[in-house]
């Protein structure tokens, strides 16, 4: 955590000096705001936290909800969005928090004893082997208070409008802000009352019944399937041994995915309801907790729960819907979008691949430093139509992965020939459930794989996976990745060729021209704001520490920032072993001994891999998508 | 974490419920309270915090300033604090704000050419090699702010009084609140208003020039040295290599300490400002702060400072002093102690040893579980007296040590004949720095010895060093120490012998023994209250986790507690070797295969080792220092 650098801060170091529109932000919604958000759900917090962080914007989020959510929702959290939680700064405080999941059990009938189930198979959790963060259980609630905190503590002092609903939206041809929207007051003074506001963009994050979606225009397509789940967060006395451990029970009266929850009480069971007939007409839904809690017992059998509280439960059928198109630009047209679709808003999937909140994170993620970017004027408008064509194959991923995971979940014992085979997909699949199959194709934000050879272990258009390396200043071991903020700036990572800093290099080469004004750099910080301020530039040497001279370490890697001046000791890296350091990087993500640059995009995705000897090639990249400035 | 287990928590769960005399918390000081602490330094909000946690009590806390400490003091956090940080609830928060120490450097004069100073040694910093907690560096006001959270949301809900001066008081032979404090306010309305307020007991926590102290008429024994230091928290630019790294400099111009701070820009450096004539009257306080940094440039010579702004600076004489006894009871008289001392009240050193908020939190640590006890009747008053006769020699021991290494920090080059030698003596000593020496002798607290081959890693009188185990209920790999939170309780570790769980084994029938009356856990926990509710019982398997079936552990191990009388999964370990474990604690600890009962205080120190066989024993040990319940 860097933080003292405008001078000496008493208090709370993750709590930012309020800037820009966060200085003196009106408590009422104004009548005009760069950007609208509509919803405080995982997609819309996270886009405000993000937001926060351009405080020259004005954003506002509007929420129909009075406060902030109390209970129930989407419970699993993926490495991937830990990894996210990392770059916004809580983390390590929610995963002190929250259920971390070591195994998975798998309970079948007996074959003896048909009507008793007995533990068929236990799995280790993916997580910690193919990431440093683990995969946990924790409320919605928590992620919003943690994201919510983000945002008002950021530069941009971003407070969710409680109590207010969105009532619709029509797009002008033009004007500052082309956006009319409809709201209504549900709270407070002027409840009942209808308002029009205007919005350069709106970002519809009002999750599975979108009115923004609606407002646009947008087809949500797919269907719910035939199949009813009772889903209830329990306190309960049991026999049941696996209680504290996540487990597929199948049994002969059915399915139950079980899932301790965070605290070391609470579990949230999704009990399979069966087939759901042609006209039943969602009366499912209204099965009462009791049914519930007797169909747990009979699957559970010979195991019994004496359910002592039951903190939230619904009924639902599980549906897989996607929209055609994640903004309001129709299919051929040339106009720039003005209005998102994030979220449950644009896809929707069952539960118990544990998917919604965490894809709906990302979405935020990627919408919102583009956002930011084209909105203060650092890239084109051109930028935001690849919000959609990013985000919407992602989401017709997981509905493939979840309609057959869902599935599987969901058969009866005499369907399934092999009791380990559910535990089989589990594992081979765990690059998906732990959000590390997104993969961006080429694009003006993700160059083509001509150079990925360099640095084999950072896929291009996957996101940077983090490996450790030494701080050279003071010989701390550091997760690379997890200098990198939610800041939205765009890094390059020099790993350095075999020279020694200070000796001529084509690392040395590249450092000068990186401070040259012809470099992509130069060209795109704006004059006069400090020079890291649009790109952090890093570099690690494939020496020991010890052995890097940081005083003949280029002065790229070393700039002067801040109202002071200070220099920022934080950006020269080494990767050779130390005392507290065996591994190294070079060789975990496979890099060249004659180096690499890595491009990182400010959603941690890997946007370009070069030759430290690129020049042209650098500046066309980043030319695409970023305006020069003056 | 363990929450929800009183029905389900929406909120942060770090916030516990209000209780007791937490529930409706007076603003204004009360007339009479059980316990009065008198400032709120590192020792005064550690105690708060640690009283906090009994709100059956009326605990207050006054303090003069008006307000939050806002910077200065000591920053060097010992390993030994971290782990009382965890068991406070905020270790993970405050590691990822501070500067962690990886390596301490040594500069001496270039022996070529004596005016520049040259790096001679690194050594790696102490920390890992001996705890699972680094060695961290942090503003104490961002302590005592994550102190004021624990107190402030513990059950006790407890606030400092700020602007309330602490005048004097006298100790009356009788009477429910024998202890009369006189008080003045001076700050708010009742600005300049005097005081009397009754106490039942005062802790003097009021720092180096204690007015407690003067009140008991304690003799505060030792001397001021003739040397001074300078010292100054600063933002510069710089091209000495090693200012983001710790370093002891040694040049013929005098020495420096330096230490990097938190934030990534800040450093602390404490300056040699040489030896004081006799006659000198404090006058080298006054040295001004254009001085010391350029005494600190001449000291780095060839390397040169730019100082961009000073946060903070000071001017001390090292001084070394100790109270003759840290409580209010006359050598030889046989009455229980009433107002204690703590911290710099009791015992002062230089600073540069990094020890003096290190060992001031651990006075407090001892003295308040014990206060806790005493006044809700669960210990005789006798325990009070340990208070004084463990931490007077703690402290003795720190002076002795500070001395030798402030007397090596400030040689001259000339006296120094091998320049390793300071780094050979820092890692050779590491231990103390590390805040692991300490070593209670036996009392009515601490068991003798006899039995510590049964489990030679923890060496009795001495902390509870954690290791790994798997928890059973969910295959977690968890740091045992780090479930005995600073609750006040007891804790009992039965490691198991070879037998399986549901044999009959001597960890089976001690089990069944403590679940009878006759145990002290039974005689020892008011009836009524839930089992777990004195003596925190565990249980550590020797088997890999998959092998101890928790459904035949004895119900000890899993109590039923809490107004829904939930089961606790978190008390059955096991020590083989897991997918994300390959440690053994029985091998770590050096544990007997036969078993043992290790009892552990509320302050984490060791404080009985038992075979499983124990009954007698156990029982008396306990005696001496619980009270039967009702
Ligand atoms: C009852 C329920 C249970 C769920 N259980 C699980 C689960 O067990 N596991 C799992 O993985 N996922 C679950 N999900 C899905 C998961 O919660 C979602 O995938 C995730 O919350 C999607 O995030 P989002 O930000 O897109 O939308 P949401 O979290 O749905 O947030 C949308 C927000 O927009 C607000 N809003 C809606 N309309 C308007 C309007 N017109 N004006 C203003 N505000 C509006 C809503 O009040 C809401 O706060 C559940 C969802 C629901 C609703
Ligand atoms: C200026 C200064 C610089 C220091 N620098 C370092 C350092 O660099 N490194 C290091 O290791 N240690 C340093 N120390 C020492 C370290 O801060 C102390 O060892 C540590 O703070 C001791 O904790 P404490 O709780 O015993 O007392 P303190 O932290 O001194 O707290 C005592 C509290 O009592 C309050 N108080 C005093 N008298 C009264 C009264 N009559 N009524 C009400 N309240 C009262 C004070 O305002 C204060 O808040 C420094 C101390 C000081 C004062």
């Amino acid at each position: 955590m860097q933080f003292h650098h405008h001078g000496y801060v008493s208090g709370d170091p993750r709590v930012q000096n309020p800037a820009g529109t966060g200085v003196e932000r009106p408590s009422e919604l104004p009548k005009e705001m760069d950007i609208l958000v509509v919803g405080s759900g995982p997609a819309g917090m996270l886009l405000s936290a993000q937001l926060s962080q351009f405080p020259e914007l004005t954003t506002r989020i509007i929420e129909r909800r009075e406060g902030r959510l109390p209970l129930g929702q989407a419970d699993g959290i993926q490495p991937r969005s830990v990894e996210t939680f990392q770059a916004f700064g809580f983390a390590e405080r929610i995963v002190a928090e929250a259920y971390n999941i070591a195994y998975m059990n798998f309970w079948s009938p007996d074959p003896e004893n048909p009507q008793n189930i007995v533990r068929t198979a236990r799995t280790e959790d993916y997580a910690f082997k193919i990431s440093e963060f683990p995969h946990l259980i924790v409320n919605q609630a928590r992620v919003l208070d943690y994201f919510a905190e983000a945002a008002a503590e950021g530069p941009g002092r971003i407070i969710p409008d409680y109590g207010v609903e969105f009532l619709g939206l029509t797009v002008h041809e033009d004007g500052n802000y082309p956006v009319e929207v409809r709201v209504r007051y549900l709270t407070g003074e002027r409840a009942g009352e209808e308002r029009t506001v205007r919005a350069k963009y709106v970002a519809g994050c009002d999750g599975a019944r979108s009115q923004v979606r609606e407002a646009i225009g947008r087809k949500h397509v797919g269907a719910a399937s035939l199949h009813a789940w009772g889903v209830m967060d329990v306190l309960v006395n049991t026999d049941f041994p696996d209680w504290r451990t996540k487990c597929a029970i199948n049994s002969e009266a059915g399915n139950i995915l079980h899932i301790p929850r965070e605290g070391g009480y609470l579990s949230r069971m999704y009990i399979d309801l069966g087939e759901v007939s042609d006209d039943d007409n969602h009366r499912v839904r209204q099965t009462p907790i009791e049914a519930i809690i007797r169909k747990a017992n009979d699957i559970l059998h010979p195991y019994t729960l004496e359910v002592k509280q039951v903190a939230w439960h619904s009924v639902y059928e599980v549906g897989h819907r996607i929209t055609d198109k994640f903004d309001d630009v129709p299919e051929g047209a040339d106009r720039e979008p003005r209005v998102f679709l994030t979220g449950d808003a644009c896809h929707t999937h069952s539960a118990k691949a544990g998917q919604g909140m965490n894809v709906s994170m990302q979405d935020g993620f990627n919408l919102g430093w583009k956002l930011g970017k084209v909105l203060t004027g650092q890239s084109p408008k051109s930028l935001l139509a690849t919000y959609s064509a990013e985000r919407q194959p992602v989401a017709q991923q997981l509905i493939d992965f979840d309609r057959e995971w869902s599935s599987l979940m969901a058969r009866k014992p005499e369907e399934i020939s092999d009791p380990q085979e559910l535990a089989t997909y589990y594992l081979a699949t765990a690059e998906f459930p732990s959000g590390f199959m997104t993969q961006y194709g080429p694009s003006m934000i993700t160059a083509t794989d001509i150079h990925q050879d360099l640095a084999a272990g950072y896929p291009l258009g996957k996101r940077f996976k983090s490996a450790e390396v030494v701080r050279v200043g003071d010989g701390n071991t550091i997760q690379l990745g997890h200098h990198a903020k939610a800041d939205g700036r765009w890094r390059i990572y020099a790993f350095a060729d075999a020279s020694a800093a200070g000796d001529a290099s084509e690392l040395a080469a590249l450092a000068e021209w990186l401070s040259s004004p012809e470099s992509p750099v130069s060209r795109f910080t704006p004059s006069g704001a400090d020079s890291d301020a649009v790109f952090d530039v890093k570099v690690i040497y494939q020496q020991r520490f010890e052995q890097v001279d940081i005083s003949k370490v280029p002065k790229v890697f070393l700039p002067q920032t801040g109202a002071l001046g200070l220099t920022d000791w934080e950006k020269v890296y080494a990767a050779g072993p130390s005392a507290w350091m065996g591994s190294d990087i070079f060789e975990e993500r496979e890099i060249s001994r004659g180096g690499a640059i890595v491009v990182v995009r400010p959603d941690q995705y890997v946007a370009a891999i070069m030759p430290l000897s690129a020049r042209g090639e650098l500046t066309e990249f980043f030319a695409q998508s970023m305006t020069a400035q003056p």
